[in-house]
């Protein structure tokens, strides 16, 4: 497997756009993304958790019941939640591209990121939607990333090629993440696109098999948006045999498709809303999947450690406070902790209690862009990683200074 | 029942102190405090649910399971958690105490606040409990708040005075929350003494219970501490017929006890790390208490609107978003929100969706000191509260840039 440019229209068949239509007020910011399959795809998604969903999830769960699509189009500048006509409006806006594309609007997803309770407008749609399809090209993977970005300082994009039953297959995927100076926009929104042969059960056994140990082990600040979503769709056109059920065929494409989904998890957790660094806990010797998992996303939760991240402390005792505090069943006198990164890696708890160490060396350490803090829990088989950022002073700046 | 001074010495027949023993290096910081009854007293506890729990909280543990007690002690400026020796420690402090005041080690109550994993000294116990014992007075309830505190701003103190069986009864406390520069010091320590006769179940009973609906309902940070605990010592000097089971005696009992510490989670709350405003989220219209108190909880725990209440932000759309992840089970498109402080109240989200409301009001209303964000989600019968504080630049800078 390696790592190839193109992003979502690396794997055959797909072409995507960017354009700026109106839904924000500054004309050089891009807000409208389309991502287009050539013939129809394979098609599965997963969406937040959050009681309150945005209308345009409602819309898209609705269009992948028959786990067929064949066109994403995303708007960034207003969520499209919590209004009375939210659902009228994503169904409108799958209308009008399916009018200009010639897709069914039911194999049309469609997702919203932006200010929550303000009612969207379906003009710039009007007016947007036949640029946006005359400007699809295959070339335009930068375009869409771009399109979907509220203020992320990075756009966050990923290709692999690799091989199924003798032919060359892709995975792309783009991403958005939290890194936003305007409120209510914190939805992770991933698009995900290859040219594999798979059945839709299997597309969507193996997204939701992958989400539990990548984007849902991920934590900017403990808010889960109205409007997170992931999708993926897979045309077939590799021409390899279609995958229908587990084996190895299936094996490579989940590798693959953790290898695009490890790397977007990573490139937002970097890109939090006012992150200075990638934070990484990795925990082993659990005696459970769901004990490493759960230890793991609490280190990377808690707003302590994180504030003590960025400070580059090597507050070991906040590590701990937030293994005890997980939830998950374990024996504290086992817990071994390590601070890793670039500039080396450094032991400072062992047995539950704290060891000798040179706060030099722990600073030089945690001084360093990305941090991995290794933590041990006992001689179980289990492991698992989680990833989040540390909490700065922007974070606040960008939350709190809004309409100040 | 009427607010009166006096803090823990309020009740009669209890004294108290605090000095400077040398545990924290400032000489004019207070940092050991006692609080003691002239006659054994009933005594309950409730500790942290961390599972890394510091030693002193074992030792009380152990103590209390009689559910007698005498004595309180209580150091700043170091946790004695994650020490390897940190059990014995904690009985030494009660055995050194226990020789110089007559009263048996196993009927005090030790606690300890301040960093994890680093060894605690005995030796300035040995030096300064003789000059603690000899300060105990009436009027020391100050200066036992005084020392328990970390860098918390203000002294946290309450007591009031009611009739129980037509007796004059009292119940005061003092509490430490988290307004700290030094890390691994979050630790809430609550201290209450009463005159109350009541039986050790029946206290035990009526702290375990108030507790649900108060301390549990506050949130600074989300990092549950290794070290909290409430204590509470009830003595029976107020000469009331002993409350042995529930009845209208143990109600009055109760309601004053409640009294105690929802004033002393308005103090925590209001002081947190770095705090700019106290956040109160009451929720009605439930249809379990349960929902409402979920519900409640995670608005005063979403950091985002932290954030934005600290930059007196009227942004609604985080209040529903942290609704709608908390878990509780409830119709979205029932829910009402106002904003409520001295300056006025204002509704900003109806049925789920947004109204039409004046910016320049919201504003002035949250400029306040504190603010209420009023939650209805339906027209059952159940409500509850929970209590936090805004996000601020300070909560960064206390717990990130020690050492730097």
């Amino acid at each position: 497997m390696k790592i190839i440019p193109g992003g979502v229209c690396a794997a055959q068949g797909f072409s995507a756009s960017g354009v700026h239509c109106g839904i924000r007020k500054n004309r050089s910011k891009k807000d409208l993304a389309l991502i287009y399959s050539k013939v129809p795809a394979a098609a599965a998604a997963v969406y937040t958790t959050n009681l309150v969903k945005g209308a345009p999830l409602t819309v898209t769960r609705q269009h992948l019941e028959n786990g067929v699509a064949q066109a994403v189009i995303c708007n960034s500048g207003n969520a499209n939640t919590c209004n009375a006509n939210g659902i009228e409006v994503a169904e409108t806006i799958c209308d009008l591209l399916s009018g200009e594309i010639g897709v069914a609007a039911e194999d049309v997803i469609v997702s919203s990121t932006g200010v929550i309770g303000q009612p969207l407008s379906l003009e710039p749609f009007q007016a947007g939607i036949p640029e946006l399809v005359k400007s699809l090209s295959e070339d335009g993977s930068d375009a869409a990333a771009e399109a979907i970005l509220t203020t992320d300082l990075v756009k966050k994009e990923i290709a692999v090629e690799f091989e199924i039953d003798g032919k060359v297959c892709h995975i792309g995927g783009i991403a958005k993440g939290s890194g936003m100076i305007h409120p209510n926009m914190a939805t992770m929104l991933v698009f995900i696109t290859s040219d594999v042969a798979i059945s839709a059960p299997m597309l969507k056994a193996a997204l939701q098999s992958d989400v539990q140990n990548t984007f849902n082990m991920l934590s900017i600040d403990g808010d889960t948006s109205t409007n997170d979503m992931v999708s993926v769709l897979a045309n077939g056109l590799a021409g390899n045999a279609e995958i229908t059920r587990e084996g190895q065929d299936f094996s490579a494409f989940m590798k693959a498709l953790n290898t695009v989904t490890v790397h977007l998890c990573r490139s937002i957790a970097g890109d939090g809303e006012g992150a200075t660094k990638l934070l990484e806990c990795r925990v082993s010797g659990a005696d459970t999947l769901e004990t490493a998992k759960t230890v793991a996303k609490s280190v990377v939760c808690s707003s302590l450690l994180k504030a003590a991240m960025f400070g580059a402390d090597a507050n070991w005792g906040r590590v701990l406070c937030a293994i005890g505090y997980s939830g998950a069943e374990l024996d504290v006198s086992k817990v071994k902790v390590e601070f890793v990164s670039p500039a080396g890696e450094i032991l400072v708890c062992e047995n539950g209690s704290g060891v000798d160490f040179s706060e030099e060396k722990a600073k030089k350490i945690l001084l360093e862009k990305e941090i991995e803090i290794r933590v041990s829990v006992g001689s179980g088989a289990f492991s698992a990683s989680a990833w989040g950022c540390d909490l700065s002073y922007d974070y606040v700046k960008i939350n709190g200074d809004y309409r100040t």
